[in-house]
């Protein structure tokens, strides 16, 4: 069944964004009593029914919400900076969505070759990525441009930094813990500078590797966010 | 350093090829005496010292071949229906290629939407993520066009078939042994018809399922992939 977006949908009528209403009228044509699913990004999914299609104002009766599968134990947050091809970086947030992700952070780091971040293109791949992979819950996307800032907030219980130096030989999927809210922060393609890894570490981010691979910045982050969903399923056996 | 790919590299003199002469005289623009590294995509290495630079046939000093880091003592296989946008294919292959994988056979299924891949493309794309990612390894693709002979040609000591049905309660990463040959099957964008998933089976194929998500073909095929590696980095110890 196809799924829609709606961050405000409640049980009872509803109109859809001008965005989803012309997906559901004119791209899927789809008819008043065609049943479509809906999610309000936030973990709860919708059975319901189309009552009007129109292209700006599409409307539907939502049916009671139901909470969607993809909850998890554990949070998982990456935090990267953004790749100069922003394609790749755009890659990254459709393939953490489908997989699963709870928030990600992009930072500017003293090495990027991008300064600037267009969020909105990126909240619209993880809308179309989560209705795709007919998710309840969206990641949240945000942009901290002072690297300090999101070392000195972060909460998590377990912070790493991808840091790549031949004298780091805690491997990521050693260290998570399961049941852990995981934050690993990974660095640009000219990787962290010196500063900004004694940063890190002073504030409590221990320093990993990805294994042995030289890894791409959206490779790097896709792993480290599969990898700590594998740990949790591993480890907690 | 700088890495290219001689398939026939020996101890000694030896020539690039025309592409590999351009990318080093003209893109990079390296010079006689820089120092350069060679992979033969067959799991070696070589230090190499430019000669003479020319942009068709740049030549090269090499030393003593050394094994590259990317071993590993498992197998990693993924046969996948390529995807409508070759694109995506693409750019699982160019992941798969910097994580590390032996493997890559493509089919062609009866839900197939794409009947036809340009093989040289792809392993252009192969060998420009080995390059990238200092593999000394390039993985094997093969088109397989017939997906009975894929079944009945596979001698993988551990051989799945990522199956999207509600009735596989099997995880893959609960699945893999280590030090296992892993053979993984990921179906089309319109999954496997039941023919083929009950041949499959009949052919000793365990149905696993790669998660709750619903992933595309493409990140099925590298969550597959990252799984494999990581079931062996955690279930060894």
């Amino acid at each position: 069944m196809h799924l829609f977006y709606a961050p405000d949908a409640t049980q009872g009528l509803l109109t859809l964004s001008e965005e989803e209403s012309m997906h559901c009228a004119r791209v899927l044509r789809m008819q008043p009593g065609d049943k479509i699913l809906i999610s309000n990004g936030k973990g709860f999914l919708f059975d319901t029914i189309i009552e009007i299609t129109h292209p700006k104002k599409t409307t539907v009766i939502c049916g009671s919400e139901r909470p969607g599968l993809d909850h998890w134990p554990y949070g998982v947050h990456i935090a990267l900076a953004p790749t100069k091809n922003i394609e790749r970086t755009e890659w990254f947030i459709e393939k953490a969505t489908e997989i699963g992700i709870d928030k990600i952070s992009l930072f500017f780091s003293e090495h990027s070759e991008r300064r600037v971040v267009k969020t909105d293109r990126l909240i619209r791949t993880a809308v179309a990525a989560m209705k795709q992979s007919v998710k309840s819950r969206l990641p949240e996307i945000n942009v901290v441009s002072d690297f300090e800032e999101l070392i000195r907030n972060s909460s998590e219980s377990q912070r790493f930094i991808a840091w790549i130096d031949e004298s780091v030989n805690l491997e990521l999927a050693d260290a998570v813990e399961p049941g852990a809210m995981v934050l690993v922060l990974i660095g640009p393609e000219g990787d962290f500078s010196p500063g900004e890894a004694e940063l890190a570490k002073t504030h409590g981010f221990v320093p990993v590797s990805l294994g042995k691979s030289r890894l791409r910045t959206e490779t790097a982050a896709l792993t480290a966010c599969h990898t700590v969903h594998l740990v949790n399923q591993l480890k907690k056996q």
